[in-house]
């Protein structure tokens, strides 16, 4: 099986991935709750990945690094931390559903939100759609650091200056590209949160909340943190505030491992291997007269090493199907994301999408490239 | 290492639980997302799990277990969804800080709740106890099954009972008795919250909440499902109201193989062979003077095989310390629960916790008695 779905969660997971979980797994306790060495030596696990993650995204303060079990999670307590008293969002047309829905479910509580328009690219024609879309409620800037459907990378940087010139907060989706492209909390986001089973190669399970020392919200889950236990009054100091319950230790530590594999390859170097292949890939379809592109051909400046296609006059799952059957995994449909698949046209169809790891090989990609050129329908 | 910390969380895990896990880990893909075959048998891994845990707790529709990261993550939803429109809560007076956090944090929005004593070998005063603490705006009754400190079992058959007489939900924190005490939603709990990494034998980042027919309540975390994506809507049926994002794949495949330990074992048997520990602990800390206990002989109608003690005139902290350096682990101070300390009168000492597992065998629980006894201070 070629393996294209990494965008959903990169597989294989690097051998030290299986083996720190496996540890962890074996012979622990539960970290941060009793004194004795087996729970003490999990609570050790526990800060020192905190710490590896901390240094992956330059943060000075590890106490900042939240464990989540997934990027929704991250998304959802942030968003809904953000926004507990009301507001506006300001978030891009290529939003996935983490993020669109959590904000649909807070309209009932007046939150509203203004869609921008992303022109891959011409960043200041972007900028200038999310500064045109701020209005006196706004709290918050949201947007996806590069879209899980098209690839399409998204002017952080800027964003985020805007976002603070109109004394906003700048918040990340990175779901897609923690671990594969630059990403500094010494940048100035606010709030970062990022799956840890993708591009950072940790079990399925875990996820990252990143705080600035600016962020200041509420939990979104309250309970036993072994901290200020005589109090029912959740404690306020991090990442206790949003750590209550049992962390789960076997993916952590698998996610510890993976950032440290991220770290030793080293993010660039992964970065322009995957770039390498979805160019092979662009051009190799562009070069097919049945494939339909929708994107330019990705530039690393504009574009994270996500593809989509499809095939004319086939729907994107038939297709997908059967690639399957030749041994290639991808991922059709809408990708839990409407919003870019409106965006480019393909609400109907949906995409079919290929996304490399670091694992992926060149030919890999030209199977793909051929398969497709031998596919009847 | 004597371990006695199992309340904690269960350790050693089962090896069934270890290799469940990593052959999950080793070569997966991201489950119920996309057609090719290793999503496909991603899928059928967790549906198998659902099914396992719905025969455990006699449930016929699978698709009402839900996966969560943790029994707190299930805790917060049921009550933030229970009473996301006010209300008022009937609790008993031995709640966790899992319970009583989230109740707390929802004072702000005008939910409150009443705190009924329990009375240990006395059901009809606990139910008593109980009743008088519902109000004209109760919405639920919310109990733990048994105390995380002292053992303590509720009669929630009768609370059960007494609930639905009212019109009322029933919920259950079953952190500490899933898989261990008898727990079948044809008694007819509306909700139940459970550990998977406790009683259940699976990994840290595990949780179960069990739904019956009638219980009905919205999610707190909403996001990608792969199912109805076009919609900016969370799907309401289930489990994907209440299964955002990606699931914890390796977590759920060993929490399967831990609920088919149990099933294989007996939840009957491990019961009493945890019982007898905890009474054959009772014993011998009875027979020696320094040792304070606190509530009756545990009888198997009335407790959960937890107990705890202290040493007159130490603190539980530096009993717990003296017995980590003689390799015996426990779990001392406040459990995250300073209502069952209250209770019992040892908020300023916290106490000393001793928790078995069915690995835990007679001559551990012989080790503890007699290093007590040869303790010093």
């Amino acid at each position: 099986m070629i393996y294209l779905d990494n965008s959903a969660t990169t597989s294989p997971k690097p051998q030290q991935v299986l083996d720190a979980s496996a540890r962890a797994l074996r012979a622990s306790a539960n970290p941060g709750r009793s004194g004795h060495r087996m729970s003490v030596e999990a609570g050790e696990r526990i800060y020192s990945a905190r710490k590896t993650a901390a240094d992956l995204f330059g943060m000075e303060d590890e106490t900042r690094v939240i464990f989540t079990p997934g990027c929704t999670f991250s998304l959802n307590t942030a968003i809904k931390g953000i926004f507990s008293k009301g507001g506006h969002a300001v978030v891009s047309n290529l939003e996935h559903n983490a993020v669109m829905r959590p904000l649909e479910a807070l309209r009932s509580e007046g939150v509203t939100y203004t869609a921008a328009a992303v022109y891959p690219g011409d960043d200041d024609a972007t900028l200038d759609s999310f500064r045109r879309s701020i209005n006196v409620n706004t709290k918050a800037i949201i947007c996806t650091h590069a879209s899980n459907v098209w690839g399409i990378r998204l002017p952080v940087e800027r964003i985020c200056a805007l976002a603070h010139a109109y004394g906003l907060y700048m918040m990340i989706d990175a779901a897609q590209s923690a671990g594969v492209l630059p990403l500094d909390m010494k940048d100035g986001y606010d709030i970062v949160c990022a799956a840890g089973h993708k591009g950072l190669y940790g079990p399925m399970g875990t996820g990252l909340m990143l705080l600035s020392e600016k962020a200041d919200i509420p939990p979104l889950i309250t309970g036993g943190t072994g901290s200020g236990s005589a109090s029912l009054i959740q404690p306020q100091e991090l990442p206790d505030r949003f750590e209550s319950g049992t962390l789960n230790l076997p993916g952590i530590a698998g996610l510890e491992a993976g950032i440290s594999f991220v770290s030793a390859k080293g993010k660039e170097n992964i970065l322009r291997h995957e770039m390498s292949l979805v160019r092979r890939a662009y051009k190799g379809l562009s070069a097919n007269k049945k494939v339909r592109l929708y994107t330019p051909e990705p530039d690393e400046s504009f574009f994270a090493p996500v593809l989509s296609f499809n095939i004319e006059g086939v729907d994107s799952e038939t297709a997908a199907a059967q690639l399957a059957r030749r041994g290639i995994a991808v991922r059709a449909g809408l990708h839990c994301c409407p919003a870019a698949h409106r965006a480019l046209g393909t609400l109907d169809t949906g995409a079919v999408r290929i996304s490399p790891s670091a694992f992926t090989a060149a030919r890999d990609i030209d199977r793909v490239i051929q398969t497709v050129r031998e596919l009847k329908f």
